[in-house]
């Protein structure tokens, strides 16, 4: 606190990220990260555009990538917007289709941004609690709200719902936008860009930053009915015009494009997760069903946070929370199997112990 | 407008970017972007960090890149906050530092987001007069408001003040921030980064989109006392974590620490501006003293909208605004010497005719 700061961010509580180590290498699987580089065509396309035309403004209105988004999901250009993240569109959104007068509804457990954003923005929210096996309690976030967000699949549980589900929540609140938050959708789950031209309150969110191997470009989109993507570009040019810069532009187009390598990655991805959910079954763990590149598993003898403490040790970094609902939880990134056999290593030496 | 759009954007009238023509080549002096390219140096940087770290989220908190600036400004990293270009940073601004309760204050020529600041974040504004000649009404920026904004040099004017009135505007503002908008200091104006030891309520914000070439890049940074540093870091956190990327990091970082190629830039920069303001006044331009990169120019026989128009059928982009206190005024960017040429053999044509 500073005698200088405003009312606004007083008495915030800003999201913590995942640590991002300096000093060492450790084994991260605590940040969802992909564990594979990024397609060699990404690489390409931003050392192309690293040149003289960096003195320039990027385009504002990111032209060649929303074309690249909506041709591969069948979309008009005018449905898509690109920002600096899903974190910011999310915050864009927040901002553009949510009013203090009705609560914002989502999910007990879910991405902990969520209720930063409400604080901060001045809103009000109601946090649903969940089923008992972790699963969305989808009856609770219909009705009477200001709006409603859920992430799908689910973080840090994993858990995805379908399709009809999704359409029934944009049924039962169609005076108020869904926000279907898709930043892992690509592991196994079904997106709801194919409800966009039926439900003009659906925002779709999705990113780069998991599936296409790209967290340190900073690219994420939504898609949706053009009115709500106009709210989002009018939020944006009251801030920061410019929020997507030329090299992340011309990176996120290419791996778009790179429909062959996105679908190694993803393949990859599930099969080692498939792998270690059954490992970590056999050592005694609950895991709950995941369509994520993350496993969210809690052991029947250890506490979360001794099992935090002691991968830590062993050099690998997992992500746990100080919160009496899922404090016996770890959220554990899906990292290549090699990476995988060193955390089975190290839980089964801790397990021991 | 749409259904949907919350009460905060149903009213806004956000901020209008200078053209980023798609189609045609022109001349562009209408955003003030650098004529020359970035320091190879920075392209260097750029694509040695275009690799497999790109799968890893950045640094958010940019440590190499405020380290180069803190150690070019004689700063503690402390000192300095990154963000997506100087816009976001004086969003951040406005939200971290201003209430309600009274109002900001800025002069009423000067950078149009201001404005739109206020409106966006439901803050209230007091844009106080001109001198006559255009200069900053440095009195009326003094003494009870809510918090000064004051471009220096000033946009679109490019006059710019001295340290002794600078500091004047913090010795009569102890209780609110000043802060102090650079984003064209390295044009011949003094920098208020000396005075920041001194003043606790000083907040200087600086960008590489103009001496150093990269508008393309969205790489802004503040300055000050680290009690406002950790305010701007709290509304970030509450927005989005990661907002510099892995190469905007690298790249400006290069550019910070490439003092020669800078100097070169400015230099050039501000000789072919002599020139142009004296070729402009030898046709009958009224021509302000600018410490910019860029000239506020009127014509006395021409208005400013026929002007913008014929240079823009001439293919000369420059900036002009719908506003009666300028609306005889163009705002030309300085470009290249044979940029410069162009334009000048364009409005000869135009006065001519």
């Amino acid at each position: 606190m500073n005698q200088y700061w405003s009312i606004r961010i007083q008495n915030i509580v800003p999201y913590t990220p995942g640590e991002q180590p300096r000093d060492r290498k450790f084994i991260k699987l605590n940040t969802n990260e992909c564990p594979y580089p990024p397609s060699p065509k990404v690489i390409e396309a931003i050392r192309a555009a690293a040149g003289d035309s960096l003195r320039l403004y990027p385009d504002p209105e990111c032209v060649e990538l929303r074309s690249a988004i909506a041709k591969r999901e069948g979309l008009d250009i005018s449905q898509v917007f690109c920002g600096n993240g899903s974190d910011e569109i999310l915050a864009f959104a927040f901002q553009a289709f949510f009013d203090l007068d009705k609560e914002v509804v989502f999910p007990k457990i879910t991405y902990s941004f969520y209720p930063v954003y409400t604080d901060f923005f001045g809103l009000r929210r109601k946090e649903v609690p969940m089923n008992p096996d972790f699963s969305d309690p989808i009856e609770l976030l219909c009705g009477e709200n200001g709006g409603v967000v859920l992430a799908n699949p689910n973080a840090p549980t994993g858990i995805a719902v379908g399709l009809s589900v999704v359409e029934k929540l944009l049924q039962a609140n169609p005076d108020v936008v869904v926000i279907v938050d898709e930043a892992y959708v690509d592991f196994g789950a079904e997106s709801a860009v194919k409800l966009i031209s039926q439900y003009p309150n659906l925002l779709v969110v999705q990113t780069t930053s998991k599936s296409r191997a790209l967290a340190g470009l900073r690219v994420g989109w939504a898609m949706g009915d053009a009115g709500l993507i106009n709210g989002l570009r009018c939020v944006r040019d009251s801030i920061n015009s410019y929020t997507v810069d030329r090299l992340a532009q011309a990176g996120a187009a290419a791996a778009i494009e790179d429909e062959k390598y996105f679908q190694f990655i993803r393949q990859r991805v599930m099969a080692t997760r498939e792998r270690t959910e059954k490992e970590l079954k056999g050592k005694g763990f609950t895991v709950l069903p995941s369509q994520a590149n993350f496993l969210f598993a809690s052991h029947m003898r250890y506490k979360g946070k001794i099992l935090l403490d002691g991968l830590r040790e062993r050099g690998v970094l997992v992500r746990w929370w100080d919160k009496p609902e899922v404090e016996d939880w770890l959220r554990i990134s899906i990292g290549t199997d090699e990476e995988m056999a060193v955390l089975i290593a190290a839980l089964e030496e801790l397990i021991r112990s």
